[in-house]
């Protein structure tokens, strides 16, 4: 059994977060920017040191390939990110970006003749809107590439800066089958696997969600001259629906979740009704079914509490995402690379989006989490032990060379 | 029984609504601007039409006084205020103000002996916090002369861009006694007279206020990644308080009524738990007393509400306001003023604050309500139809006759 140098991983995830770091002690490594690009100079040259030779596709990803024994094969991807969110931590992203790295380069070292070509990747901006993998999976219209990026360059002035071509974008993109498997570490950013003090999360897949802006409608009133029952409140209505929505989707057995987050009322003043809210509704499930079921619950209740309150509620599509399940034999792959460690798994959701679900699109996926301590994440106090990094790379390692036997 | 020139008050209303009118069909006059001003001189030449001499006091207000037969006698006072919220309507302000000079003019028309003397009153800056009657009152700290106001100016300078002096505010003040009796005539601003088809509120009092700043402590987290049974989402906590303050101030007899009418989520993001809620508390009612057994059990729930989500409550005192009741021999100065006349009332409390509250510290205080179409206030669309503007410009003529007699 191959394992990981635990301590170079180590090494080189620290070096990482020297670019963007900031005084709050996270790192500041937003898309397209400088930190970025520095970041991404370093990651080439640990590519190169794993016997690698990086370039950058046109959408600005980098790609690092190795060929493998049988020509007839595609390549087996592995890989992260290296971009942050503002004020944003040291392993959401280096992790699974510098174990891909790491297991390469044990590949080269202990010669490992691989049957499928591999290619380690770093996709770019994936923080922003996952433009980099989206861009090779065809799920990037040429509208986006205008959108401001949180750098304030747009996304294809980012992609030229980062050594991309934005005229060219569209020929970074490869067909369903065109990739063997796709395999990515993460880290879990929510707390089930430090909670139930499970090593490794083999993810099931990753989950759909919907998302939508809620308007509630009510008269904007004097409070002091306006009786309870003469009021028309929209914060009374949206507060009426915020705790439905915990209600109606912890009603259900399973792991969908369901957020209110973003919250607006006018006038906004102390003394004055509401008489417009607006807010988010988000829904997560890895079943669309679900989604769908506790969106026409919802919706139903809503008209319930607007007829109580004399308000109105409507719905406007924000966004949406299919899920992205997993590939089972990649699942499989994971579960036995982590017992062939003596390490505990288990299935489990993932929550957050992640490159690993355009890439699903193209063929089998399989992504592996290790704990969060505290479930933080995004955020400067982002932290996993030592002992889960090394875990996760060692995971990854035995992952891609079991997947190497077990994919076509 | 002497009746008012209804025309010439609605003239002058609709003249006065010249003074700052904006393309909405609203009036935008701000305390201390130009607009503001302009009203002034307006109003002063009507006061010089009905007899009076206007002079402007230091704190900026308009007095118009007029001798009475009995020297020994206290001033009997009665007016409003002129300045506007942004976007205000015609009625809130201007009705007590012309019906006020309209009432004195018939006065003088009609050679009528008062025992008192009298004094028309436009208080400066009501809109912003009773500035000018709270000066006459002694209930204007020094400091709050550096506030700035919605004209932008700070009160000093807008006092003195009014006519009044900065340096000299403390002398307009006023000692309790020093009055015989304040009334004002103004708009509802709710909808309660007009729900009821009644035709003069006669107020009981101005409900008193107490105003908190609420602040919610969760923890920000991943609205993907982060299970439901593991959040301590703040903006749920904060929907759960408002469900229970509307219930808590309903589940009492009485006109108490309490309002959460502003609130801020952070991070504010879609996708994102609320880790942190601010929000506005203001209750209001007659008495002290049931606002403070309505916030102690306010206070005892939010605890509640706090241990089920895994949050912490704040509450930090933002403003408080006694509540100021009329005098006896006043509501029935105006009860009796409307009966004469065929009109309709009932006894009802202010839930806005008024001028009135600050001189109900010097004196006894009467107000007349007439109702507010729709009970829209503070709005272009604020109206009051013209027989209604009549009636209350007739039953303060009355009612300052009554009160020459019933008070010493």
């Amino acid at each position: 059994m191959f394992v990981i140098n635990a301590q170079r991983l180590r090494d080189r995830m620290a070096a990482l977060s020297g670019c963007g770091r900031t005084v709050a002690g996270g790192v500041m490594r937003l898309a397209y920017g400088d930190a970025d690009r520095e970041a991404r100079a370093l990651v080439m040259t640990w590519m190169r040191e794993a016997g690698l030779a990086p370039h950058v596709d046109f959408a600005g990803n980098v790609i690092a390939p190795r060929a493998g024994t049988d020509p007839s094969r595609k390549p087996l991807l592995f890989g992260s990110h290296v971009d942050s969110v503002p004020d944003g931590g040291d392993y959401d992203g280096p992790l699974g970006t510098l174990a891909a790295i790491e297991a390469a380069q044990v590949i080269a070292e202990q010669g490992l003749a691989l049957h499928h070509p591999i290619e380690v990747v770093v996709w770019a901006n994936e923080e922003g809107g996952l433009y980099g993998s989206r861009a090779v999976s065809g799920q990037l219209p040429a509208a986006e590439l205008r959108n401001v990026s949180r750098s304030g360059k747009t996304v294809a002035e980012g992609i030229a800066f980062i050594g991309g071509d934005p005229a060219r974008v569209h020929e970074a993109r490869r067909a369903a089958g065109d990739i063997a498997g796709y395999l990515e570490l993460h880290i879990e950013q929510g707390a089930v696997l430090e909670r139930a003090g499970v090593d490794i999360g083999v993810v099931e897949g990753i989950v759909g969600l919907r998302e939508w802006t809620v308007t509630i409608t009510g008269v904007a009133n004097h409070g002091g001259t306006t009786p309870m029952d003469q009021r028309h409140d929209a914060l009374l209505a949206a507060a009426r629906f915020i705790d439905m929505v915990h209600r109606v989707v912890r009603g259900m057995p399973g792991q969908q979740v369901g957020t209110v987050g973003r919250l607006e009322a006018s006038p906004g003043a102390v003394n004055a009704i509401a008489g417009l809210v607006v807010c988010s509704l988000e829904l997560r499930d890895l079943h669309d079914a679900t989604i769908d079921s506790l969106y026409a619950r919802i919706t139903d209740e809503a008209r319930r509490i607007g007829d109580e309150t004399g308000t109105t509620f409507e719905f406007a599509d924000l966004m949406a995402a299919a899920p992205a399940p997993s590939d089972p034999r990649l699942r499989d792959a994971i579960a036995r690379a982590a017992a062939a460690l003596g390490l505990s798994s288990r299935v489990m959701p993932s929550g957050a989006g992640h490159d690993a679900q355009a890439m699903a699109t193209l063929g089998p996926m399989g992504m592996i989490f290790i704990p969060s301590v505290g479930g933080i994440s995004h955020s400067p106090e982002e932290y996993s032990t030592p002992e889960a990094v090394e875990n996760g790379g060692n995971v990854l390692l035995g992952a891609v060379l079991a997947a190497d036997e077990a994919l076509p």
